[in-house]
């Protein structure tokens, strides 16, 4: 009986994935009780019941005669996969609903960022000054739809440093890096379409395209970028739409493309006609350069994405869009529709702190202390039998494999109760095969009280 | 000949205008050329030019023997009913994005917002070195998912100050009311639910809308909100999800929701299961209080937004939300996978400028601007033959009938050459009846020129 009730529940669960990544669109019949029966291998009874209680839960419905069906009108948009806070499931949104909560106490070498003292807190504060006497239509006046217009030429000088030719006319400034991605998803997709991500990738990536309604398939990432076997057969078969990707430094692998993958996934995107969104908001954590696809392509099909959270400041929100010159025009419109004016007063703070003489120097400590900070992480993960799947050339990030036999979603769920935010693989692996795996941030694993709880909770 | 290639055109444009509006799915099947000749009054000839000139754009297919299907995979999001710049369309965003240009002398009686010098710029001055020289975390950390706890406290109190009973854990900062809007819209809408607008309606709903790909419905507004009558037939014949409407002072009409219509609307809300947006962003311009839907419904079916651009300052972005309880913890999910941290530096600006002792003197002062630019606007509007539907009793906009054998859209387009950029009524209007009125802001109408302009341009 056990045994049957989670059979019943397993096709619920499977049924709701389906609408849920539009793999079954709003509508649709769904595959008969016989059929069902015969690709999942349990009983007609079973399939009956997930069928009926389904119904009674109104994500589908029946037709008298004619089978079942995707219900139309669907709840309002949910994101997870069950309740919330600490008896939430492991999904996309896990590690980032668990690190940006309000918390005394709380250690979070599973979040994405550096500890607030070590982003550029006197520059912002320089920055809040210069502007606090500034001119006044930065003060109070909407934005123009591009955005501030010194800033915006600031950064077609710093991306023509990695190669990428981009006039200012085709830099659209942004709410944050996420609203850029979510900006050009919006623009770009219909529910029902594919988009190719790397597996592992940023779980919020995920968390995004599952707000799109859109069906997302992993490519296998190597230490030299997307498996390029495995990225012509998921083009063959599933003709995406988009592949949403790190540049520079992987999230959450710190791998680096090389440049002979970066020259593969460009040409095949082109044939494929495939639209690249490269995500490279730890450019400044670089240490030697990687090439960039906005580069080699010449922003053709690459929208490129850059922000400043993870360098200034995560409490002021701008980030940016270098975008293909024929579709500036209709992101405008999308934004302004959208958000209205941009944040003009956040675009001249970041202005005034990126100009700051000390901004160079500021990076360079941040480089020298994270270098310093993965020296001392790693040996005390080897110590716990954590061993990490390369060693990252710069960032904060390392990818790591547990000692066998732990699983990193019940290691999660077992350090949270002691205080402790973790980053579980599945969060980040579409195919979730990354159980045993977890992303450790060096530069927030320095308290010897994460140590001790991991030990405690590892098999 | 001529009429003929206006007829397939015309065609043409209804299929693609029931496309972006999913009253034709992706997919689905057209009506048969014989059922659209029929429906049409025109020649089939003329409806299978116009289908086959459809198939040539992408934009439907055929099936041999089957007939014409609405192409699944669409082409970029377009918001734009047509070009760009100065020979665009009047669409939804015509006025936000002349307004939003970079402009030297160009004067914007059609924008929907204060001049800059109107605004509260010591405030923000002030409030921008409280925060320069305030807590590190408000400089560098990312904000928690709800937003800067004080400023939301701050928020309810002003709600309760209108009767709205919120909770502060009901509260949920946005980057701005658009934003704000959009998130909801997210969150409640799928691609062919239906939604109810005023008509005429703030532009941008309507814009904000399409991006949405919803089917629009028009209710018309009267003095008192909108027509009961036709409310309750739209909500009969169309069985909507949502309605959109502004709180206090109506956006263009400067209209004043009456309490019985208020309680009528909300019974029907119930009744019918529609959701409500309540967007009150000119709350604090009112000087004589008008009923909140979201009082009267104790936030269970109305969403609450406000902002402070029109009051504060329109260049540092945040907006909120006050949200039924139970919808909370989704809208953070999906705040966060689109947006990530929230801008808690705008927040901290804003509670400082609200807070600040000048801001209730400095709310006065508009009052009595605004006051005065109405009485000095009127009798120059009246000169040219441009009468008020009403007198509002606060807020800085006129909705005027212009004089007869006059096309708002003529009007705007060539008072755009020269140099003045106004508010056609049909970008206000889902049924497209205004073409005969015009949105004047009157805190922006204070040079002659607008009225030389404007006489030069009437017929």
């Amino acid at each position: 009986m056990k045994q049957q009730l989670t059979r019943i529940e397993m096709v619920m669960a499977d049924v709701k994935e389906k609408i849920a990544t539009v793999t079954y669109m709003p509508g649709s019949r769904l595959p008969s009780v016989r059929a069902a029966a015969n690709s999942y291998g349990f009983s007609p009874s079973t399939i009956m019941e997930a069928y009926e209680r389904l119904q009674i839960e109104g994500v589908i419905y029946s037709r008298p005669g004619a089978g079942f069906y995707v219900a139309e009108s669907i709840a309002p948009l949910s994101l997870t996969e069950s309740g919330h806070n600490l008896d939430r499931t492991i999904d996309p949104l896990w590690v980032s609903r668990q690190s940006l909560e309000p918390s005394n106490n709380v250690l979070k070498p599973g979040c994405g960022w550096l500890p607030p003292e070590w982003l550029f807190e006197e520059g912002m504060r320089r920055g809040l000054r210069h502007v606090a006497r500034g001119d006044a239509t930065v003060i109070s006046e909407y934005a123009t739809p591009l955005g501030l217009p010194p800033l915006r030429q600031l950064l077609t000088r710093r991306m023509a440093g990695l190669g990428i030719d981009a006039q200012p006319s085709q830099v659209v400034l942004t709410e944050s890096g996420t609203q850029a991605i979510d900006l050009i998803l919006r623009f770009l997709l219909t529910a029902g379409d594919t988009v190719v991500v790397d597996d592992p990738c940023y779980f919020n990536f995920r968390a995004l395209l599952r707000a799109h309604r859109v069906k997302v398939i992993g490519v296998p990432y190597t230490p030299n970028g997307p498996d390029a076997e495995a990225f012509v057969a998921t083009l063959n078969k599933h003709k995406p739409r988009l592949y949403i990707t790190n540049a520079a430094i992987h999230n959450p692998t710190g791998a680096t493309l090389s440049p002979s993958t970066a020259y593969q996934v460009l040409q095949l995107a082109q044939a494929a006609g495939l639209y690249i969104i490269e995500d490279d908001i730890f450019a400044d954590f670089e240490v030697k350069p990687a090439p960039r696809l906005a580069a080699l392509d010449g922003l053709s099909r690459v929208f490129y994405i850059g922000s400043f959270s993870k360098t200034l400041s995560a409490s002021l929100r701008c980030g940016y869009i270098a975008a293909p010159n024929e579709w500036v025009e209709s992101l405008l419109d999308l934004k302004v529709a959208t958000g209205f004016g941009g944040d003009q007063l956040a675009a001249a703070v970041v202005l005034s702190a990126l100009t700051d003489s000390g901004y160079r120097k500021h990076m360079n400590t941040i480089h020298t202390r994270l270098a310093r900070a993965r020296n001392q992480t790693l040996p005390k993960l080897a110590k716990l039998g954590i061993v990490p799947w390369l060693i990252p050339q710069a960032g904060m990030f390392l990818w790591c494999r547990l000692p066998d036999n732990n699983s990193a979603t019940q290691l999660a769920n077992n350090c949270l109760s002691q205080g402790v935010v973790l980053a579980p693989g599945n969060a980040f692996s579409q195919s979730k095969n990354a159980e045993n795996f977890m992303r450790f941030n060096v530069a927030q694993a320095a308290d010897a009280r994460i140590y001790e709880v991991l030990a405690d909770a590892l098999n």
